[in-house]
């Protein structure tokens, strides 16, 4: 996309909570533009329009309405709606920014990802903190044979203790919208996590740890599940909507290790922090360590979801001004996650058995 | 125990690396003395006693010989002769500080539980983390209603990378010595922290996670598991000698969560950290945490295993001075930790099967 190329514009479907902060990352991103939001209800999406920074000259619709001058749809919409909308804004040739949890299951995602390919459109999911400077940082130390060796484990978390309200209203715990719960919701961040962590290798199976919490229409608000490869790694997770606000990653190799404890959404938006350790040893009389941990400070001046959105609409100028293909890294690390969030939830189904991973 | 008691007079069986560290915690601890000291061989025992600050008039034996002065004695033998020398030590009338892993199994362990309650003795694990001021700290915070709630998941870790000579030659990776490996030696702090965590309540089954890495002998070099309860609170650990050190706790509640990445061993012997969250939620727009978690430092002028040695004492001398029952807490939580560790190690015979843990 040459440095003088238009801004690709942008519409919205939906008002959903975190499409105002979406909203505003596109407004940041220099390479975008907010150029319509849609909602079934006019007045919501007119109001939505006039609090999050939309231009003057923006288009505002009382419906999911096609717009020939969008490039690009963000997707913020309850999760079982995600397949009817996603695909037909792939068939009106919209590039996708799609909310997680991206589908209800890996079928409705191939739906959606074969929209989006045979239309030769990007597909990206919405997991911002990928973007981050910071996890960029960390996959380095990973990936370094001396400093972090071979990966042995995981472990993952993702919590947030919602309030009495969420727990009766939001659409994250109705069954018709959002089945997945909380294993959709925040599970889906360790097992990507996870699956960051280890390259993308895809775990032969998975396996649920103990009986989740259910609310009375049968919604997981809590789940924990382990994960094991045909070698010798193994990764946990835990997820939760009744626990404190919880995002640690801690990632084992047979010569480092490296732990991060806001990974979802840093404590602070401008810097973010994560610890190291390589080839630490006792000292004598095993007293204490040589070499500590090193602390880790990552200053960035745009929020890690403006990168998302940057990096996006970088893609999506490559396609439509320079002929580029689309970048097929996102929807096979989408698809990724959602087989394992599929398996971890027939483990639950099926009483704790292990779960076959099947690429 | 009056302030103007005699000293506790410690007795050493065998002359293990770790031996010199529990020898320089008894001199350093103001109510016990190094006695005596015994090995299979005189010059090592001689040799062992020179090196590691035990008085002049200290005994020095070439067996493991029974010496009426002394009070206790610590046994840090490979695990398959502690049943023996255990047991005959409390027959002798000798209070018990047992390196852990404190038993093969709980069979053995209540051999030595036996012994020690029917001759009046205490007995205690030397699990030094526990009496670390630090623990007293955070496990304060895990009471606190207001500050942590209810406990939800646990995940703990401990592992260091061995040599290669370690690999080949250690007691603990023989299987006549120490036959539960990795996860004797490293496990039992990741179940015990479990167990702390949890205010000790047994879970109601353990879950090895995969298939464990072994080695030649069938000694178990890395594992993990997953213990549940009967309620929705989960754990998991894992233990190796196949990673680069970590000694991580993870402990999330309804309210509040802590963090430790040093709990075995800290970092430094004179300060230990922690950190602490409570009651977080998102700031506006959910683009960072609000409070944000606490770093925690506590400062201690004795190292842990001079703590643990001064209470150990400190319980043996109201026994042998004021007629004091011996503490059973210690051999309680003692027997939880193996019938948990057995658990796993069931779990992992019977190919990842539950395993119900009975108390």
């Amino acid at each position: 996309m040459a440095e003088d190329a238009p801004p690709i514009r942008f519409g919205i479907l939906g008002c959903a909570e975190v499409a105002r902060k979406v909203s505003r990352a596109i407004t940041l991103s220099p390479n975008t533009t907010l150029y319509a939001v849609g909602s079934r209800s006019l007045d919501k999406a007119t109001k939505f329009a006039a609090s999050n920074g939309f231009p003057p000259h923006a288009k505002v619709y009382g419906s999911y309405e096609d717009d020939p001058e969008v490039d690009a749809v963000y997707v913020p919409l309850p999760t079982s709606l995600h397949v009817q909308w996603a695909v037909l804004a792939a068939q009106k040739k919209k590039h996708l920014l799609l909310e997680k949890p991206v589908a209800l299951n890996v079928h409705d995602l191939h739906k959606i990802l074969e929209a989006c390919e045979s239309n030769g459109l990007q597909y990206m999911d919405a997991t911002m903190w990928m973007h981050h400077p910071r996890t960029t940082q960390m996959f380095h130390f990973l990936s370094d044979p001396q400093q972090f060796g071979r990966l042995q484990s995981v472990h993952a978390t993702f919590s947030y203790g919602v309030s009495p309200y969420f727990l009766e209203n939001d659409i994250r715990v109705k069954p018709e919208l959002d089945a997945l719960g909380a294993l959709g919701d925040t599970g889906w961040y360790c097992v990507r996590a996870i699956l960051w962590a280890s390259n993308y290798e895809l775990p032969k199976s998975a396996t649920a740890l103990h009986k989740p919490t259910y609310n009375d229409g049968g919604v997981i608000l809590a789940c924990g599940a382990s994960l094991s490869w045909e070698d010798d790694k193994v990764a946990t997770f835990y997820c939760s909507f009744l626990t404190d606000m919880s995002m640690d990653i801690i990632v084992m190799g047979t010569k480092g290790s490296l732990r991060v404890h806001d990974y979802v959404i840093p404590n602070q938006e401008k810097e973010a922090k994560f610890s190291t350790s390589s080839n630490s040893n006792w000292v004598e009389l095993s007293i204490g360590w040589a070499p500590n941990p090193s602390d880790n400070v990552v200053y960035n001046d745009l929020p890690q979801e403006v990168h998302m959105v940057k990096e996006f609409a970088r893609l999506v100028g490559a396609i439509k001004y320079n002929n580029s293909k689309p970048e097929d890294t996102w929807p096979v690390i989408s698809r990724k996650t959602q087989l394992v969030i599929d398996a971890v939830k027939t483990s639950i189904d099926n009483g704790l058995e292990p779960v076959e991973i099947k690429g």
